[in-house]
């Protein structure tokens, strides 16, 4: 460790990744509809019915989903004083390969078309691909401000990777249902995150402690990309819901989960500080906890009042988290979590993945009506006698799945990232933006 | 007054209040859908008609709404040098709080089902909750860093509950139309803060004067949520008109009258500065007047050369408030207005309401066909014999109740207020985001 | 040159001009839909068909376009140190006016109804108002923080004019495509800023050279200008795009295009600093670079690795021409560029322009099926009888005329500018916004 001599390695990774996927996307990814004359006879037979999974009522959560990565997650990251050009900078470089990578493993497992042996990409792929970068923008949170931008695509090379496959055993091979990720995104990426962490513990830390802070303005920042998360997550956790009641019951249960959070945190915040004073991580992190757990039930039948009541307690733990049990991890169990992406990811998905489990456990004919029950949980083609119980068994075997696969896949992956050639920083350049950017001013353009 | 001790009452009553909420939403509130038969059986006749004030439609203009709620008011409060924790912090505890209220309030009005005494909730009634919202938030810009979030918290119980009995006098009772909410939403929420605020007179302010204005970066921070609520305003006053050529009118007149307000503001704050120069508290908040007039006339035939007259008045008149007004109220009349909401929401939600009722009296067949004067005006049911003159009559109306509201209630409030318990600032604490912030870094972390 | 007194013309302008444009609104603009007995009409025979080109599906692309010309343009802008109010609150300025004066002037070349002289506006015709006003904010980025505010809008009134006039030759007599606008908008636009900064050239702007460059907030700020746009690029290249798999391919291709060019934007840029590192003004300006390029081919059979390999190239491109063309425009061709729109706009424009031709010459039934040539190219009316290969050679004569219009136009109105009579700053002045902006605080309002 401590070799910066990035000059030669970030261009060509990025050159020749780039090169890699133009050569991949040229041999397997073709469009949706190859041709106007899919449309053309569509039009014929137009009604609601044949285009409802189509363009235009997904291309709306899909923009919403894309704002949540790229402004949401980057402007998350930028509340460090002196590392926000890192973090919502490299945000965007690996969120923009991640997603071409994503395409292409997830395209592989669950698009491809075996007669002619190419992926058909749609929006609903766009928002897929989405997805899968947001488990390792999870884990960059993690590691923010103490790797380099190459460990970051390589971070994010086997993040998208694992999480293809596993997602593809949790939800085609389990049959376990999980419409807003609280298992597949958020458990997944947030323990990959500190796996990673944990394998890339750094003893010396404290000699960029000056700069592991925010100033007053980096904490507005931040709060941009709360926001941004904060508003679209019903658009997050709806996005690939099939169309009709269970995306409506999606975006509700979403909404009344996240506004549950924000009054627990500040109470909490408030509770343990001196003087009832708040404090900003607390709010910028915490108040986001209930949309993660709302994910795998989210088009569940939760009710209105169990929504509240899961924002509640997780607004609770996730704020605690921030106050004991990340000095703990730090010291202890030398797992340094710059975003407490445990606090903000990691519980509240394993309560997600919980949550799912016990309402689809407790499912019912009464309540969702035989055809509600089939469609919520897909109980079609060979898992079309399966009942609401075994289903709850099958929800709590892809929540062990998740939780196998990013500590086990962190570890092999921070393993990986130790080996001495990435350029990662010195513990005093740590947090510091002036490792990997140029500070200069213009004037030499003017002479 | 100056008792600062938050510590036990903001957590208390942020859980307090949640947990009466939990409770409320257990015994009241319910899906629209109850169950996916509702869908299955909607698909088989699925034509745009049944679906139109549907999920699919309305979903877009909430995101907008949303948006507007939490970024563009939260931001446009950041502009204070000290207190921008506290704009876009407390805007944000406040509207996730009042959302869930006004879920209940504006349900025991509009949306209770008899038969089971349930209140069914759809994506309309989310939009609608954020627009209750919006009365407190503009309440608020009246009090920007002079109150304590206990308080804040105790201005939108009332505020919200005010807001619903209003909502059902003008909208339901007097049957006066006001898509966008200029009386209804502006100038209730705006003289109720004001009220408010003259009852919270502080003659001491002047203490914390070396607080109460702007640095650069925050006015940068301010220009998103102008930004954010000049964009969206045309999905706002939108949002909840019924599908067809009245939303189509809402949306376009909303624009037009944005566009206009620009220029007059611009226009105005340069002549009456030294050296015609302009000043960013009017770019800020005057431009969006013409949003705040344009609400109740949006759907009507305002013609596209009246919304850019409309706009043209209100930028210049916001804009001489800024100028004239305001240390008028602060010296003369004891009106103390931190964020200005008497330019920007009271005038022009006055104007509003009287082209609104201009534009109604003046209603004719001719313009706008017999079924659209039915569909515009709502001449339905009990109310079918009305003409538009008599409309016009009830429009006026609508306007003195909602005055009367917000000035009536903002008094009561006010008085609440004053109750030494609710650990506001002291004088010279004001604007200042010290007293309910902790400012730190996180070095402790690491030790 | 260098008389600032702006005090009589900017509110003279300001108001004269709105005043103008209520007038011609009057005589000239309509709804479109000009009473709601068209809409009931609709409803009877309702089906998807027939409203797809209306309001619903149309207008989240519009808000999407909306945020970009707004906070996009407007954000990107604030990047210097000094000049950040300027460079959102202009942009603000004369956005605002422009789409009011491109209704008119795309109206009477576009929508005019001969039955009555009336232009009906609908969705479409604000995003198009949006498309037409974008070419004069990428002309402002030559200019920025070397012209005044009266000045600009000068530019505005010209350069929309300009545009409406190009587009009509380009797309409805030339019969050439241009979904995004690579060559309308971002060719033109980026000529005609570069050639009224060559007519306006300031030997001595040295003298303000303190000022030309940013600091960390500021780099901050403009990297939401740069997400945004980056976000909704595929809205803003699919807005106005028939209905269908063209709509469909156009944001496919222009999200993939934008992915990849920001990995080949941060491999030059790593490359050719000293150590490796980034530079900002790279990543905030250069990852846009694809979008611009795949506007005019962007519902044309690129193919996803065509997509690629266009993003890729741009990315290279465009940073190599921030590294060594910007500075030799200054020095050799004296061209002051403030945001590099030559780089961004003028380089990937001309590319988009070429792709855009060589990709409808190589068009074939094969690969678009009947229909779906005629669809895409609308070979109907004048056309029916058009092929492929000479749709390529009408592209290419597009592209000519996009230039001549930018470079004629922006000599012309560079002409017109130099004029004495329009306040525009001292060499000394230049990128300052206390030459136009007032900085105070509000403590004189509390005496």
């Amino acid at each position: 460790m401590g070799d910066t001599n990035v000059r030669l390695s970030l261009p060509a990774v990025c050159v020749v990744w780039q090169t890699a996927m133009i050569i991949l996307f040229g041999v397997f990814i073709r469009y949706d509809h190859e041709s106007d004359a899919h449309w053309v006879e569509h039009r014929k037979h137009l009604n609601l019915t044949d285009i409802e999974n189509d363009f235009y009522f997904r291309y709306p959560s899909f923009q919403d989903v894309h704002v949540m990565i790229f402004v949401g997650f980057g402007f998350l990251m930028t509340f460090l004083k002196r590392y926000s050009f890192g973090g919502v900078g490299f945000n965007f470089l690996i969120a923009a390969f991640g997603i071409q990578w994503a395409l292409l493993m997830q395209g592989w497992f669950h698009s491809l078309d075996y007669t002619d042996g190419k992926i058909k990409i749609g929006i609903e792929n766009l928002i897929n691909a989405d997805f899968c970068v947001a488990g390792c923008l999870i884990a960059y949170g993690a590691l923010l401000g103490k790797v380099s931008p190459v460990q970051l695509m390589v971070l994010t090379l086997f993040g998208i990777t694992l999480f293809a496959v596993e997602e593809f055993i949790i939800l085609s091979l389990i049959h376990a249902r999980d419409a807003g990720g609280s298992m597949v995104i958020h458990t997944f990426g947030a323990y990959y995150g500190l796996s990673i962490s944990w394998m890339l513990y750094r003893p010396n830390l404290h000699q960029s402690s000056r700069l592991q802070g925010s100033v007053y303005h980096s904490d507005v920042f931040a709060m941009i990309g709360t926001l941004f998360l904060w508003m679209f997550w019903p658009s997050f956790n709806s996005a690939i819901c099939d169309h009709g009641d269970g995306q409506h019951r999606a975006a509700i249960n979403t909404y009344l989960c996240l506004a549950s959070t924000v009054l627990t945190t500040v109470a909490i915040s408030s509770l343990f500080q001196k003087h009832g004073k708040l404090d900003m991580v607390h709010i910028q992190n915490s108040t986001l906890a209930g949309g993660v757990a709302a994910g795998t039930a989210a088009e569940f039948m939760l009710m209105p009042y169990g929504c509240l009541i899961v924002g509640f307690c997780c607004g609770v733990i996730s704020t605690l988290g921030y106050i004991f049990l990340t000095p703990f991890m730090e010291k202890r169990l030398k797992i340094q979590d710059t975003c407490g992406i445990h606090n903000l990811h990691a519980m509240p998905g394993v309560i997600g993945g919980i949550v799912g489990a016990v309402t689809a456990a407790s499912a019912s004919v009464e309540v969702y009506g035989h055809e509600g029950l089939v469609n919520t949980f897909d109980f079609e083609g060979k898992f079309k006698d399966m009942v609401p119980t075994t289903q709850g068994g099958h929800q709590a075997a892809g929540l062990c799945v998740a939780l196998c696969f990013g500590i086990g896949g962190g570890i092999i992956v921070g393993a990986i990232l130790r080996l001495p050639i990435w350029g990662d920083p010195a513990d005093d350049d740590c947090f510091d933006d002036e490792t990997y950017w140029e500070f200069w001013d213009y004037s030499h353009i003017l002479m």
